[in-house]
């Protein structure tokens, strides 16, 4: 393990879209906007904030337009939506989103499943919405599921995500996050995934977005890094999953792995305070616990009070030390 | 991230101790033999079976003679427990235990608040211990906790952690636990430990042990390993804990680190498969649910059913395809 020597990476947050699609609550559109203001703050280079998928599709986030034009927008931060389609991007352009993110699987079976299409109906729907963001000159992320595994298929093939990342690099996006959607990455894949795509398109800005389904998300979080990718997507909480992935927690939680990387010496740019915070609102907000371990055991060098009982016990002590002297 | 390369690691478990200690249940001594037989066929070194503290001090584990007495030890399985003084020494031997282990915490605040004595006063009461263990040529373990922080000091110069190794190695034991009791350690900080205690006592019998209080135990586990560390406690399931760590998670779950381990290519010798059965019969005995991820998640490569209606979304996109052909 490398020590981070003040690396600079950039932290985006998913909850808002990611996580609030999967909670069974809505969340009201004030309480949505006050999250993400308080977000806004605490130092992410880039959020998340909706989806702008059809409100059948996704009722928990039919109020997009109306979250983005009444946040209060950070100079400095990125805010992102989801955009599946031309419908999407038009609502997308209109809420002058920074940035469109584009999500296909390179899964067939979990396309088929999670986006009712093929692959390449994804792609040619993908590449009308990239078209439109070019003419507005909005940059797009490309978000590719199942890069570390398809909890259907199995592992897919690295031969199969580097072809749909040379089609994505052929529609000159400017960057693409490698997402491990249910949780199947360890640590020694990520390292090699990650170092083959970025020695193959260094000049792409790569994003690794991990789950925790299985423990592992924070151990593959340093083996992304440690290959190179600086970007890093998570979710306050670590609310958010998959549907197709039974028993499957959700993203890392932000806190945790800023915790983790701030420790190990990175400059991850964030308030950790502040995050254990917005932490506690939105755990307010979605009715249950969060999967997220550090806003309930804190900082490692939080600390905690001695017994009750610490002087008696110190003084029984010290009267036995004694009492063996004497004796 | 190094692959593993199929290095050996020892495996050692602790549920039936550290976890049990901390059960508010008293399981059943049956229970506790069966689930002990059934750890025994899975491949650890070495199981942590009862510690022979009073009665009064742990109820949870006053059966620990009747335990040892009664359980059908494995070849090549080494079967441990703590050992916290004479009195213990003479029970533990009686029940032809394999191996001490004796426990006291480098930093004096935490072994007062959980010993109830001094550091100093620790080191005596245990180096009894060792000579009783030497006699009978038993082998020692010493496990030191807070070796990467204290929750009520803070950090723990790694000098006073040298200290104490220095002591014990003085008693010619066998081997040194390093323990993360409340789960403090961070990846940077357990590979500058690790190499530097090593580097002090090459010869000696090395162990980590971990806790996922903040979400960091299997990165720790990577780190300690790729240091050189090749034996490691975990607790089944990952119960067990610190009552002087509020807010803690247990010990990290033997299932998510074996199964992290053997993705990554280290040859851990254990049988995956039968501890996820094992985390099942556990969770029966304490009735509530486990920690551990993987017993629920399944290995990575685990398939999932697709939707129900999977033919039909494929029958649908085909005819959209066709649609558009003939458009």
């Amino acid at each position: 393990m490398k020590t981070g020597n003040s690396t600079r990476l950039r932290i985006n947050e998913v909850a808002t879209r990611d996580g609030f699609q999967m909670e069974s609550r809505f969340i009201p559109t004030d309480d949505k906007i006050a999250l993400i203001d308080r977000l806004g703050t605490l130092g992410y280079a880039k959020i998340e904030v909706t989806s702008f998928t059809s409100a059948q599709a996704i009722p928990a986030l039919r109020d997009g337009e109306e979250v983005m034009q009444r946040i209060v927008r950070q100079p400095g931060v990125v805010y992102t939506a989801l955009v599946p389609n031309v419908r999407g991007a038009q609502r997308a352009l209109e809420s002058r989103i920074d940035e469109f993110n584009v999500v296909m699987s390179v899964s067939q079976t979990h396309n088929l499943s999670n986006l009712r299409m093929t692959r390449e109906q994804s792609f040619a729907q993908l590449a009308e919405v990239i078209t439109l963001a070019k003419e507005a000159k909005v940059p797009v992320n490309v978000s590719l599921s199942c890069v570390f595994g398809c909890p259907m298929e199995g592992d897919v093939p690295l031969e199969t995500v580097q072809g749909w990342i040379d089609r994505f690099a052929g529609l000159d996006v400017h960057g693409i996050t490698l997402c491990d959607t249910t949780g199947m990455a360890h640590p020694v894949q990520v390292q090699a995934v990650c170092e083959a795509v970025r020695g193959r398109y260094p000049a792409l800005d790569w994003t690794a977005h991990f789950h925790n389904t299985r423990g592992m998300g924070l151990a593959n979080t340093i083996a992304a890094v440690e290959a190179g990718i600086h970007r890093l997507d998570m979710s306050l909480g670590g609310i958010g999953g998959c549907p197709y992935a039974p028993g499957a927690t959700g993203n890392v939680a932000t806190e945790d792995v800023v915790h983790m990387l701030q420790c190990m010496g990175y400059d991850t740019g964030m308030d950790l305070d502040g995050l254990i915070g917005a932490a506690a609102q939105l755990e307010a907000l979605v009715e249950h616990e969060l999967p997220g371990q550090v806003s309930r055991a804190g900082h490692r060098l939080t600390r905690h009070a001695r017994p009750a009982d610490f002087n008696e016990i110190v003084e029984r002590a010290n009267a036995r030390l004694l009492h063996k002297e004497n004796a």
